[in-house]
């Protein structure tokens, strides 16, 4: 197991080291076999315990190991010592089985009472090249060829572009991008045609300080990633991940620029916003009826000019253009991701490479219904509850508040103090639920690693989803809808209403939870979490075994600390999912609430150019080297985007509609304006209330003017006092209603008709990689062919030459001609065989 | 190019005979060269004229070939013999590349002054070998292996199931479906691996007799089809058309039963139906608007009584459900599709065919909007228009009739009429439009024959989708919508009102139009036209070519018919395109306006257990055997497909929340109902005019009770007379859009989502064929790798024998040793990267 495993990771390194010639560099110290050639290529470690030291049963942190035969040792072992002594008979069946298949193997000698012990392998050339094959690892052959260019216009742009960027590049040794060697499943037979030396595992390491120059540097922040190289040093699966991550990073650029400009058109035409501007007139004397009960007083509209305006920076035309953009955007992504997941594939010689098929949904649905998944999803309900009832009895308690600063502010504290409680809510559960889908999945027992992790992706990301967004849901699609009316207002608890969007509509409290939750969250997790945890772990770590062990380390190994023991010492690889989860949620931010925050791209982007580089130190500098992993694509990942693609549209489309105010701008500029502009806009979209209709005891106690009023407004289409139907929902409600409702189904289905149209239109394989996948193809064919035939020649004149010797050949003889022509010909059929195949892969 | 085209059709029968054994039928005449047992494998025919009938002009159906050296004869060439020249000179130097490729051709005496000449070709075994080696085309192995079965239960009702369709199943010779042989690419090389024999293509024709008794006759229309053979006949291309329209046929008998069971639903709740029952209440006296100006009168809706009830068996609560029902269902078509595809191809060996990719779809997207196409669709569009036009001139004029019965009748006549215009309108522009897409494609010249098929294809559908279904979309949508109101109608050209729906709803003229339009298409265009057409072209050329060639004929050839001179006189073979076209008009009909109509999927399959016949005799006796294509899939018909699938979730949603009642019927019961009944739901769609507020000159002039009348009633939610605005839209009708809006958003997310999730839940690729492929290649690897060291071992021991005898060898022959053991080591390679190579596959 490990040895495929472990093969797997190397012969890729192996292979490509020739076209990559960095040189050997034997001096490199702890790399080798002691007083041997022969490379470390993996390390085994585990804490030994000798049963001298049995009966010294306060220490619990090392493991026992007897040393002598077993059976000498029956009468006293312990129940501990049986378990020290189960796992030694794991480890040395373990050992054997690594020596049976062919590697060799170097043990430190246990001679200390206890201590942390390596067993450090080396793969022999044998081995490596029937792994190889077994797992048909192709390998460049010695045919190289050119990779077709775009002539005229298309290569002068080109040579531009290479130009413009060539900065950006990063300053590794490049391959010739022109050139491609032809790759071939690996097979021992062929390797007389490739260029492989036999001394190419001597190098590896001097990656290292390359990719932390060229990559993993956060000076290098503006270049492109090398690729190839992080593909070659980490293997494909970890290269995939980067490659999406350059990808959707440069696709952020166009997005951000769009999304400032929005913003910007808001800021531009603020001053010619009618709505604001009425709202912020003092003129306008628009007396609201009071916003909690008894203790708050009326107010007039044009206190809210502030967020009014603010708003309009958010809430304009601009927004609905970007919507659509946005939803455009990301399908535009998907598709470029295939094409560029297709191009790798490609150029990292994976298109033959298998992968399980995927069949267990219909099980996943019905696990996914499970009652801990709906437990978690209550809790965070309720904590996004909580945090509602926390807003509603201090926004409450503070309105008792005598002081005037105190109560002019409490909007504010209570909104940030909220958010802030949300935030930290959803950090702590993050944790949590990471931890409850680990469990959940591992209860499940799935069949195989790739099952495994595919269920553990879902169940998190779906607990993870729910807790990022279900405050922002909240906001933007409840928040205020159940407040009732002045006179009737809904009561939760006992006395408590619910609570109301600020004046500027709920579009701009949206967009600050919004900002608020993305860039915490962003902040806080990823920077401070991802940099300071691995290195309080390491110090940790470091300080632990220090204690421990460093006297007995002292004496003999660590005087010159090998690279094992160098290595020990980094935090374990623990899989990608973390940081597919992170942008995959970054990737929600930036799509699903676009409408209501258009800065959103820009923050991303941000975050994600320190990013790549921050993953990178810590694969580099933080992480022992993951064994590489082959993949053909990034699985399960692209399947939850393309769904969060697709819910974007809706939710957008309900955004719009429905929390901002575009569509009753419009109603009110089409259809009721007198004189078709936005002049008494605010007016209309204000009610009246009687203000002898409030209940008794909800009366504004200490108002200078209670008595000069005789009606207060409130925002929403009802029927006025002195109509039969006396604050029943208006026609206006109605018809705004309907036309919200008809924008929501012309918006997703313009949408979804775009998105159909643009993936039609871009193909999923690009142009010239189809063409280049069929000329290898035939080049390949042809080669062959030629080295088959001048083989077949050299053995024919061989024969000639034998029966020119042999004239008077006996009759054996003669059969074995015979035979000999036979074989010839199956050669030849072979080689049309091998022909057939290479062409269907 | 003939060649390739010519091995491709044939290679597959001459490999599948060994697994088919019929026998050699020796005996059939006409299918040799003569005095020869090389068999016709291939037909080229031609017209030929002598230069001796140059002088008669008059003639113009004969083709003019001189048969002396061309020098000669410059000088009399008139304009027809220099174009007869070139032509011969043509077939001249084709032939001859037909003879260099390696074929045996055998060609008639050209001894009379015109008539038709037969070319046969005649391919060797080695053109077969050579060019099914370079397609790749796979063979079965000696090697066989059985199928997976599966255990338990499963097994058992597999068993129930097997014997209970036995009668269904057609009696042709069963493949042992149990086994399977491992197939692989042709290759010489591997030829005596496999059981072909040599005199293999000496029966082809008895398929025909089996085809035609167990598949092309109406009598066995209960029948499975026998899909495999249909395919080794055929080929692929034709093979996956019949399974496609098997498992559509399939599909249509659940969602028959289902339609049945709705519109039975319909039938039994009928007296229970209030709304129906107050229409038809003579106490309910609710007296409407007159329907034409001048000339009609006031009339009592209780006369509408009968539509009303029959439109309830189509708009009552389980058509929503219905409509959910076949959306999902078409999903599962298309699932359950891609599977069988899936697994067609792995037991039709097609896994490993290469095909073409699609790239020039953004080319078609802009070729679409074109010109031509436009015009071809405002052509429909105004045929719709003219229609409608007709309907509302001729309800006109027969209105002034006063013939008290032909009054009553005018809306049955109009409808009926219009109705059946309609339909023959479709059906010459069906026609006409295939040939117009078919020039326009040919104007754009596509590179490949696929490019052209699939641009012919799209264009086709785009024209005869707009063609059959704008009428349709009309009445569903549009009908009825832009009336205005009583006192304010709205007029198209002079004094002529806009057409109203029936008073039962639009949802039964929709009901109508759709049924008249589907069954009148089916009945004529599929059945008439397909049937007719073929016979009467057939019966045309017979009598053509008799009178002109007869007498010719009859000297020589003719007087034992020849097997070409009959299959000559066959149709030639066009291409799939009009079958598909056909069926996925009909999938359209049955999935677009199901919500209407429920019965349409039982119609459509009561069309289709013909049509599958009546495609299979046309095949068999109407056309000459196609060439053989092969194919993976149904190419940009399933595009189509899914296209339609997506379009008919948001059309049924409309068809429900705007065309029928149902949203009406629950906002009543709901919101306005005083008891929660739908008592008084008639009188609530009804709103009140004052007939003193019609226009001058438009009040009825004969009517009886004129005098009595103040208030008339129409259907719309409109403000009464009363009211401070009268006759504008209220409350209610803002009130109901809304819900309808949200129905439609509802409706159409939900759908959605549930078609994601089937999507999801059913795997692409069944489960047990994804893991015999596995298997499958494994056990092909064993196989050859067994086969392989068995001739090793053989040669190894020529070798050990070889040295015994020539100890005392010359370097020459050492080396020699050396070269043969490198030889050997290779062949082993061979075998490892041929294992390597096919499980890449």
């Amino acid at each position: 197991e490990i040895c495929k495993e472990y093969v797997q990771s190397h012969i890729l390194l192996i292979i490509d080291e020739n076209t990559y010639q960095l040189g050997a560099v034997d001096s490199v110290s702890g790399m080798h076999f002691r007083g041997s050639k022969r490379k470390v290529d993996y390390v085994l470690a585990y804490h030994y315990r000798k049963r001298l030291a049995q009966h010294q049963q306060g220490t619990n942190s090392g493991q026992h190991i007897p040393q002598e035969p077993l059976g000498a040792q029956v009468i006293e072992l312990g129940p501990l010592d049986a378990l020290e002594e189960e796992k030694r008979l794991q480890r040395e069946e373990y050992e054997h089985n690594l020596v049976a298949a062919g590697l060799e193997i170097e043990k430190d000698a246990e001679n200390k009472s206890q201590g942390l012990s390596f067993v450090r392998i080396h793969a022999p050339w044998q081995v490596l090249s029937r792994e190889a094959e077994l797992h048909k690892i192709k390998m460049p052959t010695k045919k190289m060829y050119a990779i077709k260019e775009e002539g005229g216009i298309l290569k002068k742009l080109n040579e531009i572009w290479c130009k413009l960027t060539e900065p950006l590049q990063p300053q590794v040794p490049q391959e010739n991008t022109k050139m491609k060697s032809l790759s071939y499943p690996f097979s021992r037979e062929k390797m007389y045609f490739t260029l492989i030396a036999n001394n190419v595992y001597d190098a590896a390491y001097p990656l290292h300080d390359l990719l932390y120059q060229e990559w993993a540097r956060y000076g290098v922040f503006y270049k492109f990633q090398p690729i190839d190289l992080i593909r070659k040093y980490f293997g494909e699966k970890i290269g995939l991940y980067f490659a999406w991550l350059g990808l959707y990073t440069e696709f952020l650029i166009p997005s951000s620029v769009v999304g400032i400009f929005v913003f910007l058109y808001g800021c531009i035409t603020i001053e010619s916003d009618i709505p604001s501007k009425e709202m912020c007139d003092q003129r306008n004397a628009f007396t609201m009826c009071p916003l909690c009960d008894k203790f708050c007083d009326y107010w007039n509209l044009s206190s809210a000019c502030a967020t009014a305006r603010a708003s309009h920076l958010f809430d304009n035309p601009a927004t609905v253009f970007f919507s659509i953009f946005m939803a455009l955007w990301a399908t535009m992504f998907l598709e470029q991701w295939k094409r560029l997941q297709m191009r790798l594939s490609y150029f990292w010689d994976l298109t033959g490479l298998e992968e399980e098929e995927v069949s267990f949904f219909s099980l996943i649905i019905l696990k996914l219904t499970n009652l801990y998944i709906s437990l978690q999803i209550m809790l965070t309900f309720s904590a996004v509850f909580g945090v509602i009832v926390y807003r509603i009895t201090t926004a409450a308690a503070l309105s008792f508040s005598t002081n005037e600063t105190t109560r002019s502010n409490i909007r504010v504290t209570v909104t940030a103090t909220a958010v802030i409680i949300n935030l930290i809510v959803i950090l702590i559960l993050d944790e949590i639920y990471g931890a409850v889908a680990k469990w959940l999945t591992e209860i499940e027992v799935p069949k195989t690693e790739k099952a495994f992790e595919e269920r553990l992706i879902l169940k998190a990301f779906l607990l993870k989803f729910v807790n990022s967004y279900a405050p922002i849901f909240y906001v933007a699609f409840f928040k205020g809808r159940f407040v009732g009316r002045p006179g009737h207002y809904v009561y939760v608890f006992d006395g408590y209403r619910m609570e109301e969007c600020a004046p500027g509509g709920c579009l701009m409290e949206l967009c600050i939870q919004l900002s608020i939750i993305m860039l915490g969250k962003q902040l806080i997790q990823n920077n401070l979490f991802e940099i300071g945890i691995p290195k309080l772990k390491k110090l940790f770590r470091k300080l632990k075994d220090g204690r421990t062990e460093l006297k007995e380390m002292n004496t003999n190994q660590s005087k010159d600390p090998q690279q094992w023991d160098l290595d020990y010492s980094l935090e374990p690889f623990t899989g990608l999912t973390p940081e597919y989860m992170e942008m995959i949620i970054q990737f929600g931010f930036v799509t699903l609430f676009v409408a209501s925050f258009p800065l959103a791209p820009l923050f991303a982007l941000l975050n994600n150019i320190i990013e790549v580089r921050l993953d990178a130190k810590k694969f580099v500098t933080e992480l022992r080297r993951p064994d590489t992993v082959r993949a053909k694509d990034i699985g399960i990942w692209y399947n939850i985007l393309s769904g969060i693609g697709k819910l974007s549209v809706i939710i957008n489309a309900f955004v719009i509609a429905v929390t901002s105010d575009f569509i009753p701008r419009l109603m009110y500029q089409y259809a009721y304006s007198q004189n078709g502009t936005m002049h008494g806009f605010v007016n209309h979209t204000l009610s009246y209330f009687n203000v002898s209709h409030l209940k008794a005891g909800t009366q504004p106690e200490n108002s200078p003017f209670a008595q000069d009023i005789l009606f207060c407004r409130f925002k929403d289409y009802r029927e006025p006092p002195w109509s039969p139907n006396q604050y029943e929902f208006s026609k206006q409600y109605w018809a705004v209603l309907s036309a919200r409702l008809a924008f929501v189904i012309l918006f997703q289905n313009l949408v979804m008709f775009l998105s159909v149209l643009v993936d039609w239109m871009i193909p999923d394989i690009p142009k010239d990689i189809s063409e280049q996948i069929k000329k290898e193809k035939s080049v390949l064919v042809d080669f062959f062919l030629k080295e088959e035939h001048e083989k077949l020649k050299l053995i024919e004149s061989f024969i000639t030459r034998d029966k020119h010797k042999h004239k008077s050949g006996t009759k054996d003889q003669r059969s074995r001609a015979a035979s000999f022509c036979q074989f010839n010909q199956s050669q030849k059929g072979s080689v049309a065989s091998f022909s057939s195949q290479h062409t269907e892969v």
